[in-house]
């Protein structure tokens, strides 16, 4: 069935579409700060009364509501599942917003400004929008429809694992997918992500004697900062091998699938742009093209984003710091569970000799998962994309971007329609009404092609 | 000859002394700020001349003058060159010192508090005024002597080596020393350092992109900290040893006099002392007794003072660090010399695939050296400290404090006189009157010792 009718109803209640994401905007919802949260939920709840959806609140244990609503075919379908979240970044530094600031939802040249504009507003109402069109044109949507709206994504979702294990009845779907991500800068397609890593966030931390000792003394006194080294040593080699004892136990084989779309990902984006925007003639280990991509997809990681012990102000300091630090992000990738992964490391310290080294592993790690490009919800999302793109999208194996509901297994896709440039997490986020209006319709394909399956 | 005509020459004339102490400690002389050195090596001139000894100036190529004086004995006899400085550390912070500042002079319970006290004024007069007792007594010294007072040693003379270079007639002598040391804790006798380690300041800065990049980049992306930390690891193992090639080329072969040395010491220092001071229950690698002295005389080390790269706040930050950098220092141990030290490690380096890191060596290392314990100048002050303390000196193969004189070769001790407990560098410098009369005691005894070898 062609879909420019639902296509048609959209442009031709654009207005209303932009209206609504622009009031959506003006109400702040600070997860980080604790504000207008339940504000924002209630006119969510609001917005989809006022379009014919269902929508009720499910209250967390701590924490704003969770919006669910449950719209069902006519005829015996599949159910897909449409998560979003309507709490917003922190708008701060106030004062390099322009346009009106972060809650202003000003249109200037066809862009709208604000928190929330494009991360995640304008998804929450993609979905909305696009069931309300087959409602308002059809008399009924193409597939079941479950959607779940939460408010608290933007701190890692700290309640919502707990809630989903209650509910897993009212989750249940055969595909699952969100509108969180974006576009490749020097694309004009949306990113399918077929998966995602997980972030595994891990302070080490090296203790010695009660207080700095003149270095003189080196050759009796412990060395945190020298222990620490050591350590680090055993766990990543110089080629980026994670040396950790199994390790990557576990992990997703590349099949033909995922080699055919790293070599039309290679295709398709200019990786000279990136080695240009970081100021470096080439990328480590002498990487390239599809290798590259490779790399960067499917490589687990074992970042330090920052270490520091003892003096390193001007001049010297003759002392042996009694204290080192280093702060690091392991991106794992699927299918390593994060709690195993944090074991292994503390294993691998023990085993090397290093056990008196304190391991902090932060809280709220997802599991990273991997689906394949044949599940149906991934033909579904590519076919929708081709259609109201106009050509292929670029497909992810993994993303390593955003976090998402994973208690119940569904398989599950990322996507997104924002414009390269719309400033998610900084200030001037914006959103092109053009690219919100299409990914309305990009919404409405992905249900009506997941139906179809 | 009995030394007793001159010691109560000391005895007689401790109110001068002490006087000429105070006068002398109250003259400011900070050489890192640049206050009052030229009026105080002025004061030094005219002390000596005051007592019968010679003193000019030497202007060097910045900074203030070395007081210079060469008395010679009535009979053929060896040199022996007297090193100190008339400048001091500075005073700050000012509101922890008590008994009127550390410009005072002031003397309670038999305690002369003020900058200088110790470090090094009493060192100076006690040559001084040592001569000054033979001139009175005997109307002659017991061996020629020279003085060299400088006026830049707490910043580390940057001006004296050059002047030595066009001075060797000047200070040619058989024998140095300077009075710039102090007791171990827990002994009341003098050490005896028959040698210094050198101090190399190395810092190494790893650079990578022009900016910190996001961290799911890793796999394309340099880490200078990994770099660092790899390039460190290439430097020194878990078992302390230095693994830069030729690292301990032409090193200081120990024989059985330093190695009664360390046994003599071992069993007069109170090691567990050390451990409790630094919060510690055993010394690095389950050194103790005589091994642990050994190391810490006679080890190369390779100290880490400071490491920081990227962020190290609370929470997280995403971010490969484009910089990363590293403090450290080096003691070198004789006869290392610190240019060849500094090339062997950008070798070392270069030759491990870490050529890009950037090695800052800093200036003014002093070359380390090591004199035996045959030495005349040697056996001298340990006969002279086993006289003046009625007991023998603590002996050192290798100390790692201080700065000396070293253009010129003269086998060289650094001991002292100093209390435990006098504060040097630090507020309420003090020394003990008793401890400096006895010093001027010891200072005699050398010149005595040193004339009959």
């Amino acid at each position: 069935m062609s879909m420019q009718d639902v296509y048609d109803w959209i442009d031709a209640n654009a207005d209303e579409c932009v209206r609504d994401l622009q009031r959506f905007v003006q109400q702040p919802s600070i997860s980080a700060q604790n504000v207008g949260l339940r504000e924002c939920a209630t006119l969510v709840r609001e917005m989809m009364h006022a379009d014919g959806l269902p929508a009720e609140f499910h209250e967390l244990d701590e924490g704003p509501p969770v919006v669910f609503g449950h719209l069902e075919a006519k005829k015996p379908s599949k159910t897909i599942l449409c998560y979003s979240h309507y709490d917003v970044q922190p708008p701060e530094p106030l004062d390099e917003w322009t346009h009106g600031g972060p809650w202003s939802g000003e249109i200037v040249d066809g862009v709208m400004y604000g928190r929330g504009s494009t991360d995640n507003k304008s998804g929450v109402l993609a979905f909305n929008k696009a069931a309300k069109a087959f409602l308002q044109v059809r008399g009924e949507v193409p597939v079941n429809l479950k959607f779940l709206i939460e408010g608290e994504e933007e701190i890692g979702s700290p309640n919502l694992a707990a809630w989903a294990e209650k509910n897993e009845e009212l989750l249940k779907a055969d595909g699952m997918h969100c509108l969180d991500g974006s576009m490749e800068t020097g694309t004009q397609v949306p990113d399918v992500s077929l998966g995602l890593k997980s972030v595994l966030f891990v302070e080490l931390i090296a203790r010695g004697a009660k207080m700095d000792v003149h270095s003189l003394n080196f050759p009796l006194v412990e060395s945190p900062v020298w222990e620490l080294v050591w350590a680090l040593n055993t766990i990543l080699d110089r080629d980026r091998k994670i040396l950790v004892e199994g390790w990557e136990e576990g992990i997703w084989q590349l099949g033909p699938d995922d080699e055919q779309q790293l070599t039309d990902k290679a295709a398709r984006v200019d990786l000279n742009a990136l080695k240009e925007e970081w100021g470096i003639s080439e990328f480590a280990l002498g990487r390239d093209g599809v290798d590259a991509i490779r790399a960067r997809t499917y490589e687990p990681t074992a970042n330090i984003q920052g270490m520091i012990a003892g003096y390193t102000g001007p001049g010297r300091k003759t002392i042996i710091p009694n204290e080192a630090r280093v702060r690091m992000d392991f991106r794992l990738i699927p299918n390593i569970q994060p709690a195993d992964a944090i074991r292994k490391l503390k294993a691998h310290l023990e085993k090397h000799g290093f056990g008196h080294i304190e391991v902090q592993a932060f809280d709220g790690a997802e599991p990273p998962y991997k689906i394949s490009v044949k599940e149906d919800i991934s033909q579904a999302i590519i076919a929708a994309a081709t259609e109201v793109y106009g050509e292929l999208p670029v497909v992810n194996g993994v993303s390593a971007e955003g976090a998402i509901l994973r208690h119940v297994w569904i398989p599950c896709v990322l996507t997104g329609f924002a414009n390269p440039g719309a400033n998610l997490h900084a200030p001037d986020e914006n959103i092109r009404v053009d690219r919100y209006l299409q990914g309305i319709k990009y919404a409405a394909a992905i249900m009506e092609h997941f139906g179809r399956t």
